[in-house]
């Protein structure tokens, strides 16, 4: 028994070393792949319930016209928002992670292999709703963007500084509730400083439109 | 290269039951401590910003004249909950997980022998603000509860209902936004009930105090 616990102690540090490095290497192929493709690709992440699925319908309404867009959905059950992408006539992938918290770069690497990369110009990837863990592991992307919203309360921030660390862009969700609620958007918006004070940071609802025009020009589409 | 990531293939395996075993082992060390003092004590679990804290404060307002009353705060970092607890007059311990999405039971037995447990006779740990990961860890607890709050979105249920599965009572917090936000409370509820027909729901608003002294007496407080 002491044996065991032993052993496993030292592996575990072997495997997160592993597990990170594989996936950094998942990460860099991904990136080449689709560069190669001239594909640009972003990587939505996001607690539950931000409104990261609304945020890409939005996105795409706007810009189907212009681009053919690919969408893949991370979740750990369900096939609820890939559903909601593609009524808007958006081409979509599930990837159902079972109890992962997480997309991974070997996730996407897989779901990569099984599109037809040279028909699409846009790829928004939906991670797994959870504020947490996606953030350590690269995916590849040009853009990494986290997604939080007016309705989370005034402290996610200040409490997950190494998730804004990560990002390449923050998006401050449902603005349109900022009222009826009372929060206070600049001390969120301060809060972002803080940890990164060059971060791009966009107030947007996607329930009313207001921001999306803005974000989309900062995306370079 | 090859032979390397044979090798932790195999291993991650054996960490992860190993992993899973030890925090079983410890939540039954746990169990049995916190029963041995009388102590009986709840696991608070939810996303970012579901209101686990504001529903603490609610409680211990209502429980501090009648219990003495001990309050775990697990985040990634600040002790910005277990200060807001505090100032309700009530004893805090702040365990801050570093990079860990969720609480386990070593952490708590950790916890557990840092203070005198002799003296109090209710313990609520707030777990880290995650749908996802704390649900699979027991922490040797009396009673697993799940806070979902209406600002999350229709699906959250659906897409999590593992989260369900392991709770012993769920419940619905920020009531009193219903009507703004427009959401379906009942179509919640029978979501809860598809994954698990007879875990209690409680429907409470922390701010406006609505449905507390109900939840109270369902806790046997």
């Amino acid at each position: 028994m002491t044996k065991q616990q032993k052993e496993s102690k030292t592996v575990n540090i072997d495997i997160r070393k592993d597990l990170f490095g594989a996936n950094e290497n998942a990460a860099a192929i991904n990136a080449e792949t689709l560069k190669k493709h001239g594909v640009i690709a972003f990587d939505i992440m996001g607690s539950v319930g931000t409104g990261k699925t609304q945020l890409i319908e939005a996105l795409c309404e706007h810009l189907r016209g212009k681009y053919r867009i690919l969408m893949f959905a991370g979740d750990l059950a369900t096939t609820i928002d890939a559903d909601r992408v593609a009524s808007h006539g958006i081409d979509t992938v599930q990837i159902n992670t079972g109890t992962a918290c997480h997309l991974d770069a070997r996730m996407i690497k897989l779901a990569l292999q099984k599109v037809d990369l040279s028909y699409y110009q846009v790829v928004f990837i939906e991670n797994v709703g959870n504020l947490i863990c996606p953030a350590g592991y690269s995916l590849g992307v040009d853009k990494k963007i986290v997604v939080v919203s007016v309705t989370e309360g005034p402290y996610m921030i200040r409490k997950h500084p190494l998730t804004i660390k990560h990002a390449d862009m923050v998006i401050i969700n449902k603005i349109d509730l900022v009222e009826v609620l009372g929060f206070d958007v600049d001390a969120l918006e301060s809060d972002i400083r803080e940890v990164d004070a060059k971060i791009p940071v966009f107030r947007v609802s996607s329930t009313t439109g207001e921001g999306i025009e803005k974000l989309i020009k900062a995306l370079n589409l």
